[in-house]
């Protein structure tokens, strides 16, 4: 989860360029792109999805915040989340930003509720 | 973010399942629906966005762990989360679930850049 703080106002509303800017990210994070979507709120704000075949990657601005939120969930170890958040962080002109990485899916929850399952079926 | 775990792993992979059950999720949530993707993998996993006018809601399925991560990403305090996530926890027949809050966007922040750019521009 990336939250870009004072970028510059006219490139958050600027659907082109956003769109541009986070295929070009997903570019440099290695993912697989599938698919994208990028739509310009009235009267300002952009909000795009790309997917890729690691999971996703999500943009929402509020130009008058000189605010982005951005997410990059991936299922993948291969990914460079690090280079892609560099990037556009650079790319939005962000003054600050804020990094927080979240894991998602506990595998031991994954295989105690499966266990559960199978120790029911044999009862 | 919603973990649901020991779901149904045919309806995990059921893309048509899916997306009606998120564009459900959606409305239970008093969202307003602006375009929705979604994606079958191969050989199984499902991805899928919902794009609203509050910002988005995401799946991403793993039936081999019966699995599902779920995003809902609001900008809205007026949007019935909690209810959208009962109903996606009953839907896809989840087990088990973990919902965490994650606040984003620091108005502090927000306001603090602001500040320093302004000082900036006045000097």
């Amino acid at each position: 989860m990336l939250e870009l703080y004072g970028c510059k106002k006219e490139l958050l509303n600027d659907i082109a360029f956003i769109k541009k800017t986070m295929l070009e990210a997903a570019k440099i994070a290695k993912a697989t792109i599938v698919q994208q979507y990028f739509h310009q709120f009235s009267p300002y704000g952009v909000s795009g999805t790309v997917i890729i075949a690691e999971s996703h990657i999500n943009i929402h601005t509020w130009p008058e915040h000189d605010y982005a939120a951005i997410d990059i969930f991936t299922c993948s170890e291969d990914m460079d989340v690090d280079s892609a958040c560099t990037f556009l962080k650079k790319a939005l002109k962000a003054k600050q930003h804020d990094i927080k990485d979240y894991k998602r899916g506990n595998l031991e929850m994954i295989k105690k509720v499966r266990d559960l399952q199978t120790q029911h079926r044999h009862q």
